[in-house]
């Protein structure tokens, strides 16, 4: 049977720590939708690591984080910019156009990273009725590609936003990553660069099952909490969304965490990068390897792990590997030495 | 403090037993959203207990195991009959007419239960394009009343509901706790009546956060997978929602949990009915008590116990207590000592 | 062939002189989408009309100049309380909820028309999450019954929306008909009594396709001009919408088209009283007769007449006759006539 | 006081003819809602057209004819690809991601025409759930850049929807000034190679407010009547939208306007051609005039006559001129005069 360790940061299994953290959570009655003391105590560490201020909404996806995340800030006769490249234009199966009810303006990209003067190219509405009005800038950080924006890149942007009148939104499923790749945290990366609000997430970083929404600008959150509700997203027995935070929370442990998942990536890439035929096509900054490969490698590799085929092509695909927090040593090398054969 | 034991059967925790698929479903990587084992095992085991034939898709809340369960059988221009009292019409934020675009039509009920003649006498759009036109029912099964509908009454609703072309839809976020109250099982009150889907709930029978759509009627399941990533449903690390499935299934723990709930609800019944000027207001089928009081008793009781009240009134309010599948005799007994306190 | 005539107001032809201001229109080529001279004179005529403040904005038809009025002032999770015999709820086919994502409540009325004990005793949201929040009160005056609310009575309505933090939306498509029967102009029975805005009709009262939405409080129009973009109701050649209203608003046209239609409705009111066995069951304000008659009244004046049957009964259906500017006394008796054989 | 005759074909009035089928309609009161003889006529004037088995809706406006008409095809989950300068993606306000909920996708063109290969690269959604499915292609016919597609076009366009199951829809706006161009009629250049639904245009050819969506593929009509009355543009007095279309296919009006506005185009587009430094950037195939013209020009000319700047540029900018069916030649010389003495 094929092996998924690589497929995905999401087919990676839950932190000890977080299983814990339920078990914990698990103490008897407390009353239901968050009015608990273990949400109380996982917001405050969520808004704590944010920087003090910030208005905290846990869910349980990262769909969910980046679309209900927009809700009150975009209203339907907005635009958003995104990277053509990014989860929100591509893999959400159109849930921001659905439940925004606005558009979507897909930005060509080098690495899947956005920049002012291609944001500024895309901005060609006219301020009249019959178009969509320029409203938020959202980007992935880390990218779907495994890039990571600079603190300069970021204020570049964010200094971009404030002279169009943006929302800077951050899809952060990948945020820890970012930061232990930029050894900052993750206040320096957002609030303190003036992104406006972060999707956060928990999920790809060691968790069953929970990412937050955090409003970094004061009064963005509007009714979030009507709309977290509407939008489906209001777990009943919420302590154990929130002891995840908790743990996540817990001797920087998302740092940990992300520190782990990233150093494998490395690790994958440098032995890869020694494959001959093997070309690593986008900077490994964070917990992603995007290689291009002989097609017979694909189908060798292919028969004893699985991964994703991110372009196709006849002789030279490119795929994507993703390590995670519980990577190991051993099934890197393992799964370099597979590639070796493959190819060899 | 006050206790939030009685407060809803979402205060209570999480099954042992539950927690332990968990941890057991943690080894190793998986391949997300749904294509590992447990999820293949677990939806077996939701399709068997529903007749063998259903399709079963994995959901984390109720809103959405409602709502996206009604997605694909209801059209924009389509009514969706409910109880006035019912959770769909009244307690999830306008979630069904926001996701589904079509309108609900509240109907009044005696302890929360629809009849054919009630349905009948909501049924009043006439043919043509200025109304929305009839297409569902929905009911919950038990009811939010705690009251249950028999297999007569089930029966007879299915019977108009393919007279007058309705789709047959069950809120089964309490199920589990009506087939143990009719000591049938989910298929009896489900697939052998002509319910065409239910909306299966796991959270307020022991489990964290997992409910299911089973689309009973052959065909009815079109493009769910898709609505439900659409719809911010779809779980990428999906085998841990899967596994509590899995727990619930094994040795029959859906029923022993409603069995408990069940019984705890009569023994505070039974209690509470010996205490003087308590009144209780609707048949405890389930796991509800309502009863009407005296205010200066909520208002003593209220220092002790959190619960909800139902409908207020100056001199006599309605309140409802609930219990859940880890509701002690001890605490049932304790609850009952303070009503008498509180009223004597 | 069945006679239309007292079918419905919307039965009804184009005034002449309506014909003759799209003429009047037609004088070359001229700015699309309402940045011409016709419309800015028109919008200048109904904003006198409602007191000199009001923004306006033109839509084609009833239902979008209800539900697009109401989407700037209602957010997805909000409730509009309205009649149950409402348009809005009962004749839209769901527009309301579809376009607005929100909750309607119809609220049960004598006469079609709302009081504040109505209203209160359906407000029974608590401020949580899990309900829709109280946000707008809908009324329709005239009403679907022919009924007219007094000033004294859209005052207390108004006051209780003013104590509920309720907009105050009226559904005016007859409200020239209303204005008409109270002897009063469109300002006093809108702006003077508290009323927010108004969904002001043309078609009903001689116009060919044009409404008008009238926000009266100062900020709430919004974003409504992109929203009348998005929904589908900008009309590229505007100036033949707007150059109706002008038409509407020359020489008070508004008001003598709905005396004559009032007139002709009492007239026919008048009538029927006589006829044995044929009961008026609402009081006939404006322009609608709502009659209880025999089945076999029914069946033979529906052999020579077109009209709706509001509710059916074995014995005694209640039926609805309407009056338009253009329906002539000669119209009326020929009615009566037959209204008269057929019962006698 | 500027000209606005060039600035679009809505800038333009309304035939004469059209004016007299509105009077003409006019003679007492007929049913609602397109109940009536005139509705029928000029309905089966439309289906006529297009082959004879269309399903033809009329609505008001161009955005409605065109998300309304995709309404019944397209559900949410899935992708509609159109050209990057498209109406229906640039100008619609977000018009059809809001109401259909679904994702657009731009292709990038030259002279707005899509082709198979262009398309075919767009086409890169996996059939994952993760990722909208391809449903539709819709192009304009003729395009935003007054460029025509020729039979040859269209039919390998239909092909290659029929291979990847895309319904193929045409957005027709000036579909009439398409078929006079290529000098076939309606059926030939839809219903005959392919097209499945076409938003037909009649606003911008001659008609005061009037548009309709023509169904052509057996069945896929659904329930639109529906959608049309949730969607707000199911017209009261239809009769006198109706009758605009009635006027449009007597004596193949339709043809004669667009010929019309045709010839403006090109007696346009030659004295244009003659100008020094004036550069036409489109083929003139329909009723648009592209031109690259010195930032002087533009100055000069915008001084007496008003018309959109399509895309800007420090030297030379990009304008749109437009010509209409009641433009005369005269108006064309008066308009080149002043390009001459612009530029000059």
């Amino acid at each position: 049977m094929s092996n998924p360790r690589f497929a995905s940061d999401n087919a990676a299994g839950v932190h000890p720590a977080v299983l814990e953290a339920l078990d914990a959570a698990n103490r008897g009655p407390a009353l239901a939708y968050g009015h608990d003391a273990v949400t109380e105590r996982a917001a405050s560490s969520v808004r704590r690591a944010f920087g003090g201020k910030a208005d905290v909404l846990f869910v349980w996806g990262g769909t969910a984080a980046n679309v209900l995340g927009l809700r009150t800030v975009v209203d339907s006769h907005h635009v958003i910019y995104c990277g053509e490249q990014s989860h929100l234009w591509s893999d959400e199966c159109a849930a921001p156009e659905n439940y925004l009810g606005c558009k979507l303006q897909p930005v060509p990209t080098t690495h899947a990273k956005l920049t002012p003067d291609l944001v500024r190219a895309a901005i060609q509405s006219g301020p009249g009725v019959h178009h969509a009005q320029p409203r938020a800038l959202s980007i992935a950080q880390a990218t779907e590609a495994g890039t990571v924006y600079s603190i300069a890149e970021l204020g570049e942007l964010a200094q971009l936003c404030r002279e169009r009148g943006l929302l800077f939104h951050v899809d952060g499923a990948r945020l820890a990553n970012a930061a232990a790749a930029l050894q900052t945290d993750l206040r320096e990366v957002t609030a303190d660069v003036g992104v406006d609000l972060v999707s956060f997430g928990g999920t790809k970083n060691g968790l069953m099952g929970a990412e937050a929404v955090v409003y970094l600008t004061p009064g963005i959150v509007g009714a979030a909490e009507f709309h977290r509700k509407q939008g489906m997203q209001l777990a009943s027995k919420m302590r154990f969304v929130a002891a995840q935070f908790e743990a996540l929370f817990t001797n920087d442990l998302w740092r940990e965490n992300a520190v782990r998942a990233n150093a494998a990536a490395r690790r994958l890439e440098a032995g890869a990068a020694k494959v001959p035929q093997v070309e690593i096509v986008h900077p490994v900054d964070a917990n992603a390897v995007f290689a291009r490969i002989p097609r017979q490698t694909l189908k060798r590799l292919g028969e004893r792990f699985i991964f994703h085929v991110w372009s196709d092509h006849p002789q030279r695909p490119t795929v994507r590997w993703m390590t995670a927090f519980d990577t190991t040593d051993a099934e890197v090398d393992e799964f370099l030495a597979a590639l070796g054969e493959a190819t060899g």
